[in-house]
C-alpha cells in the first residue's frame, strides 16, 4: 500500500472518538489526535481536510449508523425493536457518550448539524418499509406518516435519556409504543 | 441600595445569555461577561461564584422557565397549548439559541445538565393538574403517566427541531396530540 491514509486509519478513528468523549466537540483539535495516534498532523490533513471531515470518516467507520430494520411480521414488534435500538444508540457504553457529545456540539456547529440531519433521514428511509408492511397487513391507517411516529418514539427516548437524565426503566419502550399505537383515550 | 450586584445585574445576565449563544458555553467566560456588561470581574464573582451559578440565575431571570397552565376544559386543546409552548421555547428568536446553546453544553457539563433535569422535573410538576382534570373528566385512562405523554410529545419537538433541524410545519402539533391520544391503528 501506497498511501499512510487508510493504513493508519483505525489508529486516527479511535482518537479522534476518544478525544470527542474525553474534552468534547470544542476541545476536539487534529493535534491532540495526531499525538495520540501516532500519525504525523501532516498525513491528518492529508487525508482529511478538516476536523468535521474526520469526525464524520470516524463516525462512518464506527458502525454508529447500523440499523437492523426488522420483519416480525407484526407492528407492534417492529417497532419495539426500533425504539430499542435508539435506546442501545444513546445509553450503549461504546456509543452513548460519542453520540450525546455530537449532538450537544452540533446544537452550534453548522457541519455537524448537517451530519446529524443525514444520520436521521437516512434512518428514516430505511426505516419507511416497516411502516408500510404494516399499512399492508391493515395494523395500521393509510398515510399513516412513518416520520411523525418515528419522531415520537424516538424523541421520547431522546428527551428521556438527555434531558431528564434518566435510563428508562424495563418496560418503558413497550408501554411508549402501546401509547402511540392505541392512543391515550379510554 | 448598598449592593452592586443586583443594581447591575440585570447587565450581567444580558451579557451571559448573550456570549452564550455568540460563543457557546465552553466560549462563555467571566472575564467576558465583565468586559460586555462594564461590571467587574471580582465584583461579578462575589455575587455569583462560578460561571455556572450566574448561567443559572440568568436563565432563571429570563423566564425560559415560564409555563402557562392550559385550562380549557378539554384534553386536546390542553395538550396543544401546553406543546405550542415547546415548540415557541425551541425556536423563539430570543429563547431557541439560548435554550439549543445549553442543551448543547449540558451533555457534557454535569453542573448544567442537573440545571436541565430540574427545569424538566419542574415543568412536568406543573402539568401534571391537565391530566389529573382530563382523566376526572373520562378523557384519558385512570392511570395514564403524564411524564410518557409530555416525553413522546416534547420529545417529538424537540427531535424534529434538534436533530432534523426542521421547523415543524403548521398543523403538525395538531398532528402528534391527535396520534398519541386517538393511536395510530385503523
Amino acid at each position: 500500500m501506497r498511501s499512510p491514509g487508510p493504513r493508519k486509519a483505525q489508529s486516527v478513528f479511535d482518537a479522534t472518538l476518544g478525544l470527542l468523549t474525553e474534552l468534547g466537540y470544542d476541545g476536539l483539535t487534529i493535534e491532540g489526535v495526531a499525538a495520540r495516534s501516532g500519525v504525523h498532523k501532516t498525513t491528518i490533513y492529508r487525508w482529511w481536510p478538516s476536523k468535521d471531515a474526520l469526525l464524520g470518516a470516524a463516525l462512518l467507520d464506527a458502525n454508529l449508523l447500523e440499523l437492523s430494520v426488522p420483519d416480525t411480521g407484526g407492528i407492534d414488534d417492529d417497532l419495539r425493536s426500533l425504539v430499542e435500538q435508539v435506546l442501545r444508540l444513546l445509553t450503549g457504553k461504546a456509543t452513548g457518550a460519542t453520540v450525546t457529545a455530537i449532538l450537544g456540539a452540533a446544537t452550534h456547529r453548522p457541519a455537524l448539524a448537517s451530519l446529524v440531519t443525514e444520520f436521521f433521514a437516512g434512518r428514516l428511509a430505511r426505516e419507511r418499509i416497516v411502516f408500510e408492511r404494516a399499512i399492508a397487513r391493515g395494523e395500521l391507517r393509510e398515510g399513516t406518516d412513518p416520520g411523525m411516529i418515528m419522531d415520537l418514539l424516538a424523541g421520547a427516548i431522546w428527551l428521556r435519556v438527555l434531558a431528564r437524565g434518566e435510563t428508562p426503566r424495563a418496560g418503558y419502550v413497550r408501554s411508549i409504543v402501546s401509547l402511540v399505537l392505541d392512543g391515550a383515550r379510554p
